[in-house]
């Protein structure tokens, strides 16, 4: 029973991450996301995966390492879209 | 080693959201935010708390509680602007 909470716990907080990427990724908008909140979580979601790796926990192994991945990737359209808007801004 | 990890994982992910919780009731803006991210979310770090209390481990529980407290915040914040936001165009 343990195990499949995990499962089910690690599928629903990694799968969150494909509407909001996929709504980032069409909207090219990420201004609502705090920069500190995507460190600070990239961060605690890498340590969640050491944690995992260490206590041999497939679940949170598996849940922290693909939501760190889906992470970045609105780290990247964050960075991208404040990059061009300080572009356009200066010419 | 591994609790340290753990305690580590639990205090960044949940710290994390202090600065994008206090960023949104400022902005008063969550438009960025895709529902379904934040109700699936919320669904897996409630059964992320259960798999704490579960496998008794004070880390998980303590994380994954404080966490959705935010994220509700978060939910809230994004409601309510939605509900404004309909209601001025309908008048």
């Amino acid at each position: 029973m343990i195990t499949t909470l995990g499962v089910l716990a690690a599928v629903l907080t990694t799968v969150s991450w494909l509407p909001q990427v996929r709504r980032t990724l069409s909207t090219r908008s990420a201004g609502d996301f705090s920069w500190s909140y995507l460190w600070v979580l990239s961060a605690g979601v890498g340590c969640w995966a050491a944690y995992g790796v260490a206590r041999e926990d497939l679940s949170i192994i598996l849940a922290n390492s693909l939501t760190l991945a889906l992470l970045l990737a609105i780290v990247a359209t964050k960075a991208h879209t404040e990059r061009r808007a300080r572009g356009s801004a200066g010419s």
